[in-house]
């Protein structure tokens, strides 16, 4: 083993495909998702351990955090995926909505980073990466709620960058920049020449994950090479 | 007359500077505050009319906005400027805390967004002045929320620019970069060399309501001439 | 009069809006254009004196401000407002005319900074203005020469305002972010509802120039309300 | 073989990590420097061929890749490496070191591009990499030169990676933030725990040019874990 890996947000797509990659690496890997049940097929796959976490309840995220502890697989690497958005013109959005969605995207990924934090800086080691967006760095029109968690998301990375780098930890927000690919939704996900490949994607993580300290990304982008941007 | 202006997050400071300013330049003001009592003096100066509001909560800020509906006061400019931030490694903050500082400087900046836009789009007018800063630009360590936060208004600005620009509704966001003088909190506030002055801030927020359409500015950033940036 | 203004890459558009406005504002305004001659109507409406320089010739630009000591008209304000472009494919870009709109786009810019600040240091006082485009944000595709010089004309202001806003001298990028209105060159300059009006520009560009140094400005984007960004 | 690599700007440092990565990896390597003499230890080393060029001189990049053609040493992959730069108040910069500092910097990688795209653009493949530095992303003062020059760089990536990610060449723009460690130079370069080790950034250059297009880097940053930014 090379160390305990925990997934948030865990489903079909990057979750799976990052899943798949780092026990295929012989990482221990902990899947979280509000629906536990869904990921049988991959536990089984991956020989992943599944937990039921609500990520935007900071009694779930603590309590997940406890439970892998107990389980002996406190996260050398924790990987936030979950998002949450809601679109429409501003006017006509729903409030309660827009929060759960913030909640999901940003919120939740500062109490994964607390709980990891609370765990890491003792040990003064330990890796965060963030899945973000390129409404991270342009706010979109009619996708207000999702510009301000993907901001939020990055404004978090950089500052546990700046704090927990200096203490052995490293931090890396990823914006992924287009559509990932899904052969079970249609268009546009469907298009293996326009979309992000998981798989692709996996392999930057991993590769950010074994980076040398002395040469830590904090941002780094990816997209497909006909996207425009 | 030259319209309604609304400041929500009143109180001493930039707000008093802009109650100022836009009416002693002929606007109606409206304020908003968790605690309307401590604007008594500010409105008797300025002729301003003081509401109680807590900002991030939307029955709140709906209720603010129908009580000046039937008062004839339906801004024509809304200026946010309300913030909340809690500071620390992060691994020792108070998730609680965290979300309620969210909920002041981003969650609350978009339920006004919400409201004035219910009323400006049908209007094809108005303007959004929104209080940034440096952090909305660069995530500080020991300072996550602050970073979620103001990088979330951020991304709320850009997408309202994007959406509402071309509805002839004219969005801005502040980098404010560096304390703001205030002559009754000591050091670092009441050096007037190292500080923006309130009167100076509100006389570029002005100058940026009047912009003409043909030139219309969505970020611009303050800074005190030897601040370190 | 409130001072001397040196406007640099003067012609039709911008530039006779700012020799307009800052004449109109008390100003004694010297231009500089390759060809001076070009001037003369600009010069009997604004009471400006018009110079030849080549602003990518150090030589031309030191002996403009030696003329501009002798007259005692050393400028307190200067603008850079030169560019130069060639577009195409990379693989078919002449490298003398790349290499020819670089000096004017951003060396003939460190030029004017270099003899101005030469100046303004002494005097502890002083403001430079520069026009820059959105192409000094963005790197767009077949456009790579206009991106090189409009990226290093922000690196620029940004150490020159890290550099001179401490010694009292303002320092501000602007980038203008869409077609400038001209009536006499065709689509798309000609639409007065899709372009920037040059008048509102320089209003800005006042504004600036007056901003206390309390609450100094590096960095604006200016752009039609209809401008996709 | 996996292919031609080309490094311009090759001396000790990252450009002899680049050439033993890329050598061990399979690549046929070839160097570029003003001076080639001093190259020919890493040659015997690593097996490349040494040229001399002027990377800002544009007959001798074009002399270089039409020996590498007649090589049969067309690159497959470039990687500029070079850069210039002069510091000092900008009241005390020599124009003349400015514009060459500008010259190495920025218009080599122009010329550097052009010639590999002339050749990358028909065959439909290819990669170029361009090491880049914080004063392209922040100007800093009494640096405008630098500033200038990496601004310009990523500029000129940027609008590459736009037009020629479309045509299947990939363009990376590195932000090496902080000082590569150097043996042989004393403070600040000999602090491994300070610096960035050449050849981890080596092995982050190789990754990305190894990413499948679906997911493609344009830019990202490379820092020392303790490095303040």
């Amino acid at each position: 083993m090379t160390g305990n890996v925990l997934i948030v947000g865990a489903g079909p797509g990057l979750s799976a495909s990052l899943a798949r990659l780092f026990s295929s690496e012989g990482y221990a890997v902990a899947l979280a998702a509000r629906d536990a049940a869904k990921l049988d097929d991959l536990c089984r796959e991956t020989g992943a351990r599944a937990h039921s976490c609500n990520a935007s309840d900071k009694d779930s995220v603590k309590a997940l955090f406890e439970t892998l502890d107990a389980e002996g697989a406190t996260p050398d690497v924790v990987i936030y995926n979950a998002s949450g958005r809601t679109r429409g013109p501003v006017a006509e959005l729903d409030p309660d909505q827009v929060r759960a969605a913030l909640d999901v995207t940003a919120f939740g990924a500062f109490l994964v980073a607390h709980e990891a934090a609370k765990r890491m800086v003792p040990k003064k080691a330990g890796t965060m990466l963030f899945t973000g967006a390129s409404a991270g760095i342009k706010g979109f029109p009619q996708s207000a709620p999702f510009a301000m968690g993907k901001f939020a998301l990055r404004g978090l990375c950089q500052s546990l960058a700046r704090e927990l780098h200096p203490k052995n930890i490293h931090v890396v927000h990823f914006e992924i920049d287009g559509v990932i690919f899904r052969d079970d939704r249609g268009e546009p996900y469907d298009d293996p020449d326009k979309t992000l490949q998981p798989d692709e994607i996996a392999r930057t993580y991993l590769e950010m994950a074994r980076q040398h300290r002395s040469v830590w990304t904090n941002e780094i982008e990816l997209r497909p090479y006909v996207e425009r941007f």
